[in-house]
């Protein structure tokens, strides 16, 4: 039996626009169509928050990224396919996807040697010139867009997309079975960290942050171990991070999902002599940084960007296969008219992840 | 026909010994004799002054290694086999070896595991408590010891350590045929790196430092371009290195051997997107760092310590097939008496490497 | 509170010897001493009997390896720690401990780099010329006996070595989480694959066996899908293989534990494109290999020789953490005495593992 | 100055067709058009024979793949770029270019993952149903032609497709400085392979084959020993090589470049404990194969198919710096109304390598 198929014309493409910084508005959009035959059109069910959107709209800006236009927000996203390109063969409408929200141009050396996220003329959602996916309808590649399989709902689909940045930021740690790994940091990128670490068969699993009620959730989602970062230097910090977890020689792997200074200098003191350290956090462009620490331990520090080939399949299989529990993260479902106060929530700290559903979805307009 | 042997007890075993900052004495110590059958007995020929060896007779202490008891200085040597214990079947007596002058402990987890320098029990010459080597006769596992093929002398074979150091850097690096390899510093180290990354078939290696006569050096020796360091921003830096060098993507590879730090600020942005940098040379704990270059460009970071399995091996061979011309480096050789005046060259910094007599060679005592 | 110690000089020696093919007897043995300062005696208290040592028994020979000496047998064994070197300083008197019954000379250049289980001077229990663990007491380099934690009982600790052997198999592989994994084999080693490819976040692991029984078995134990394999041509096995189990473009994986010639035929083309192969069984030195579909494929083939670094560590680890329950595959257990007729048994083969208590247990002697 | 461009309308587009085995004609063909605006055309300069075009002459397959249809022969090309789709930057018409002959969907797994050797739909000039390059004008993505550098020649040119095929080789053994290399095979490939592992670092490469006059050649060009393989069981092949290069423990990596059964054979014994094998040069299906030598040894085994990311620039490079000098191979240059009679060349085994000029070259018609 073909799965029910959405009449494209029917669909609207209410958009969530930023137009500068805390100016944000709702506006009708030109429906996009299918350019090439590889492309597919979905109608966007759910989609979360990211930090990044949080910081596009209170700062207009990340890095050299400046929003100059009226720019669509919104990159976490899954849908319904609507319409599918000649060349399309693995889609058909009907079929419930999470969207991979950018794609590198396929020629570049990047690109070809399968580096598609360091692709330098890279498409992606809601950074700068590129519109976002909180539309009504997206058109995308239709091999960045992952067919989900009965058992996991379109909500679980638009958290594939942070669970892929923690799949990514995994694999660089090259994290293997018996490891113990630290965390800093149990936001929605820290706590999923942890899971992926454990799906990767990591015996410990230690979560850091500065908020008790992060590391009572940490806990209950995935950390073997949490710990309550200190406001002492971070060798101190890492001595006793150390001592707690029953890691005297410092941890397999140390994974930086906060951004924060001190929190990237305890993670230089905790990981052991040979160990490896990933920076999965973005903060400030320039540190004080322990760097006889990596040099004389020999530590393998790694940058962690986006995602690449593989992340999203594994994602969608972490879920599917129920190793990773992305539904307990999602704190509220709002609808699209919602979408500026559920930013404000997200800014507040108060939520983890909140998922605005899309504007033709039953609960929005 | 057997080797000529030295006579043992005919050796003088002179030692040249720094009591405590910038207070050194000649003295002669109680010969070493075989202890456990894999032992060798070793007349040193010829050993070269490390920086790290000026750092201790300067300031007796590098981090937390300090000097509290007289100790022998010296750990880039060369020698002669006088004495091989029943169990050693690679070496006799009158081989000339290179001698590694670290080892150890062959049972914990780093060791097993094919990483015997990252040993919390490694046993150092020169590094306190253990002396060094500048002395007459060595004690070493047999296993340590690298019979130099003809053709390579007693000089060069003074000079491996230090290439085994340029190599674990290259190696660390994973230099690949075609790329280009940017290395900050021209001292002995960064020189070494230059030429072992030609070695392993860098196609361009840039030599940088902010004095120009070493790179003129640079430029005999191996590099294909050699910058002029100035005193602007590291990104002004980085983009005119990438500009001379014709690398606007940045570097493959880039390697610090300077231990400054603009130098380290530099390496990470001339590196290139995904690419490597590793640190090499040693110097201040902590330094202002881009830490977000690193993180969004995916670079692979490693620290480099020491020397470790076949590292030696390829160090003799590299001299051996010619692809490094290690004697060019030896700016002079002095006699063993005249240790104390050869640190005050090498720490003036007019001289490259100088060698010194052992107290049993001719030139000496 | 020390854990109670046993009175070595109370300990019996008893040992069961192979002195020809189907030729054994029972025969108290000199005891062990401490040798070196590293070593440790422990008193084995259960071992587990190998198809090696059953090819022993019946043939007197492996390969090369021949028994000219009468041989005590046995290699996969746990005990309790009766006394310690002097320089021993993780175990005591007491201690329940997984012997690894080999180790390298740590000085060749496969030691040194980490592969023990590669260097040619291996010391092996059970292997020619060298006596086995079925005995009273067995000498062993400290740092070759993992201490068991609480909750891993001794039973447990004679089933490390093979599960040890199927760490070093998937290693090899290099399974990754969400990858398809095809187990040829369902004995012993086939078994511990598959379930350490699970414990490596493998999401389908399919045993392949000729007994319905031992598939029966492989279901309840770590397999998601068994297959019967088939008396047709390698590519319709490996075809109906991929379809039965959803792979369509082949597996990820594929580990050959049976050493079978049709098992490893059908291997190369169960594979998919760019996958990887492990040869973990031994069978016939030569045999029908489809090379081309190696080569044109870009498969990468390993074999797997008994375990290296890190291997027992993590095999105690995937005990303890329950994520491999090696209880399972216990048959029985018999008295020292029965040693003979536990051979037969497994000979047999209508049993999976079978343990022999040592001659100091209660339930022996 | 901008390069001289040539006058499309001008050019020829005579072919060189095989109807079936045997039986060859020239035709003009259809001039082909930009059709993608990253699309460039080519016309062609020089093509060179490999065997695989040979075996399409003589037998009208490889393997599934047969030619059922008229097919243009030749994938060994160099030409120069006369016209560029809108899309294209880094080449303009005039630009002398070496042509890689295949490109992948960009879509599918093996693409993503920078594996495009490995696609299923790759497009492979004169593999049925793609017609080749001895043609005069050819149609190219633009980021599959790598732009010559001043120095290198287009007929070089024609040869970095082969070398291309030994640099990937090279890459799959993984070949480290210092390292000993066993070649099987010294024909245009086996010649190639021996030069890139010199250019990687190679200590020791010997070449292996059954013709003296190939050995001689290969002494000339790139080998340190060569052996004559003889007629005796492949175990004492296999000693014979190790003791006659000094390799009395085997190779780090051995090369099969040829194909045949007995070689193959010889490889595994004549590699190290450890070691790796790569299978380079296509043969039988399957053959009689050591399978317990790469088991017991650990020996990592793969298969080479093609070419991947990054191998063509680097063929190019190895070029243009001297590392291999591809001039040598050139036994001949013919016009191309003499392609029949050069395959007719290469099929009887005197000549190395032959290039046809194109159709519109001055030597030609």
């Amino acid at each position: 039996m073909a799965p029910p198929t959405l009449n494209k014309d029917e669909l609207k493409n209410l958009s969530f626009i930023l137009n500068k910084p805390h100016d944000v508005t709702f506006a009708e959009r030109p429906k996009p169509s299918i350019e090439d035959p590889h492309d597919v059109l979905v109608a966007v069910n759910y989609t979360g928050i990211c930090g990044s959107d949080v910081h596009y709209w209170t700062h207009g800006a990340i890095g050299h990224f400046v929003v100059r236009e009226p720019m669509v927000l919104g990159h976490e996203s899954a849908g319904t396919v609507v319409e599918t390109g000649a060349a399309v063969t693995h889609l058909r409408a009907g079929d419930r996807v999470a969207i991979e929200p950018g794609y590198g141009c396929r020629r570049c050396g990047a690109c070809r040697a399968g580096k598609y996220n360091l692709c330098e003329a890279m498409v992606f959602a809601a950074t700068p010139p590129h519109d976002g996916t909180l539309t009504g309808v997206w058109r995308s590649p239709a091999d960045f867009c992952y067919k989900l399989p009965e058992g996991v709902s379109l909500q679980e689909g638009a958290l594939v997309e942070p669970l892929a940045v923690g799949v990514h930021i995994v694999k660089q740690a090259a994290v293997q079975p018996g490891q113990s790994v630290v965390v800093m940091g149990a936001g929605p990128v820290g706590l999923l960290c942890a899971a992926v670490a454990r799906a990767y068969g990591a015996s410990k699993v230690v979560s850091v942050d500065v908020v008790p009620s992060k590391l009572d959730f940490a806990r209950g989602f995935a950390a073997t171990h949490t710990y309550l970062s200190r406001r002492v230097p971070p060798e101190d910090n890492a001595a006793a991070i150390r001592e707690h977890a029953g890691l005297p020689a410092g941890a397999d792997v140390v994974i930086d999902a906060s951004g924060a200074e001190p929190s990237i200098q305890t993670s230089l003191h905790a990981v052991r002599v040979g160990g490896t350290y990933v920076q999965g956090g973005m903060g400030k462009s320039d540190i004080d940084f322990p760097i006889m620490a990596m040099c004389l331990k020999e530590v393998t520090a790694k940058g962690s960007f986006r995602y690449g080939p593989g992340d999203y399949e594994l994602a969608v299989e972490l879920i599917a296969s129920g190793k990773v529990d992305v539904k307990k993260l999602v704190s509220a479902v709002v609808p699209f008219e919602q979408a500026e106060d559920a930013f404000k929530r997200v800014k507040g700290g108060e939520v983890i992840k909140v998922l605005i559903a899309g504007p033709n979805e039953a609960s929005s307009g």
